[in-house]
């Protein structure tokens, strides 16, 4: 499973029972947090997100709808006797802040906590599965985006057919990577007779706060799912490049430009109390755009 | 009117839809914070406290539980254009955590933020009307709490019993301070004629976080309402020794020496998912206790 369930999806003030941004994206059992907004511990608690299967946090910037929540669950999670390691990447000053906090409490955290600082693009995890990397938005102040790619699977073997071939078991991690094999009886055996082809890698992409700007392009090309931060509707597109923000048709033209698949949008401002109008603006430019609602897992 | 209103009555972690501690001093329509665990300005929005009457908060300890939650308020208020100063009195580390947090993200606030720095007991606010001052608690790290003390009311002025007594109005507020009036023809009119008595001041005193110790009598002594810490039940006395706080029986003892009319208990421990037991047991050793619950207003 490769997944997104929003707990926060409002921006600056908490209003309409919407909360600030975090996110949990979900990959093959592990989840990984995405900013963490004041309250994200008691909406971790509400949408029932195994909080032991967390142990990487990303924060996109220092405003406090994305970071507030964090030395709570840092925190908690002591409390709770975690046990994992937990990394938190994010711009520099977050790990004076944290320890700061940590030291004047007296906590003795019970678990290994890591906190990196992000300088630039980089690749933050690169593991044969997974791939994290993080890039430069367009805002007030440092902010981030992040992107998760699954590595292309292995192929999947076909068991049957590889027996009945009298391909002799040593040799099936090979076909995984592709290989095809040659029988001692000088017959080639194509990967394709026995093994299936594997699902492509996926690409979920993170734009945190930012006003339009196309140098997001290079990072988001091709995403399966990408969110992009809608704060305003589009008639306050002065206001959103005053603020560094975004409209609705703003981020649905990203989207159109980089060729996504979806786009899910958030962020909203405190001064809407209903989001349709958000919907339906950003479709009028990329039909295939959902609005980001709290609770819910969006499949990338 | 003098109260207190509830915003969160549990410790460390948020459960059992119990949050963190804050709580509203209700005094003549200002509202005064007392600690402010992360959650709390949801909490204001969903008891409807009004936001522009707070000028003052307190922070009790640098545990997250009770303070977590300042920095969003801080934060909002600023983006909410609130107006009037703002008055922050806690433990010394409190200014360095919350200016640096306000300088990484650029936040230039729209209203004055005064933080105060408290080094053991002092007075606090001193005017005609209120007496607030802190006096230190027996927590693991440094730990306050606070009084709140209504000055005592002026007399007040029975007009019609005035006028028929042919005093001036000029000498009336001297009426209400407690004079006499000696009449040009030698007669004495003596106060209590032509003025009531005014009520007498009432006390609030709150307790925050910290183990038995009769060292808070002094501070507490006579309180018309008494909040007091009860992390555990009274069968975990050793863990709530070892870990500085108190039990049931020990909040209901320190009640009942301080010769308080009443007794609030709160910050339950959340390990426990109801709350009857700790109403039980403090009444078996003083019957005027009552549960801090949620969105409950005390009468002092």
């Amino acid at each position: 499973m490769f997944a997104v369930t929003i707990l926060g999806n409002n921006s600056a003030i908490p209003a309409f029972d919407r909360h600030p941004t975090s996110q949990v994206v979900t990959i093959d059992g592990t989840n990984y947090l995405v900013d963490c907004g004041e309250g994200t511990q008691i909406q971790i608690i509400n949408y029932k997100i195994r909080r032991s299967k967390i142990s990487h946090i990303f924060i996109s910037h220092l405003h406090g709808d994305h970071y507030f929540g964090l030395i709570g669950l840092i925190n908690s999670f002591g409390l709770l006797s975690h046990q994992q390691e937990l990394h938190v990447y994010g711009p520099s000053p977050l790990k004076e802040i944290i320890e700061l906090q940590l030291k004047v409490a007296d906590t003795k955290l019970c678990y290994p906590l890591h906190i990196h600082s992000i300088n630039g693009a980089a690749t933050l995890i690169d593991t044969d599965k997974l791939l994290v990397k993080c890039f430069p938005t367009h805002h007030r102040i440092e902010c981030y985006g992040f992107s998760f790619t699954e590595k292309k699977q292995p192929r999947k073997l076909l068991p049957e057919k590889a027996i009945a071939m009298e391909i002799p078991s040593l040799f099936y991690d090979r076909l995984k990577q592709g290989e095809d094999y040659l029988r001692k009886d000088g017959t080639l055996i194509r990967n394709e007779e026995v093994t299936a082809a594997a699902g492509p890698g996926k690409t979920y992409a993170y734009c945190a706060d930012t006003k339009y700007d196309e140098a997001l392009l290079p990072h988001i090309m091709g995403a399966d799912l990408l969110y992009h931060e809608t704060t305003y509707l589009d008639n306050l597109r002065e206001r959103a490049e005053s603020r560094f923000h975004s409209t609705t048709k703003q981020a649905a033209l990203i989207a159109k430009k980089a060729g996504v698949k979806k786009l899910l949008i958030g962020h909203f401002s405190s001064k809407y109390d209903t989001l349709e109008e958000f919907e339906m603006e950003a479709r009028e430019v990329f039909p295939e755009t959902e609005l980001a609602l709290e609770g819910v897992a969006y499949q990338v």
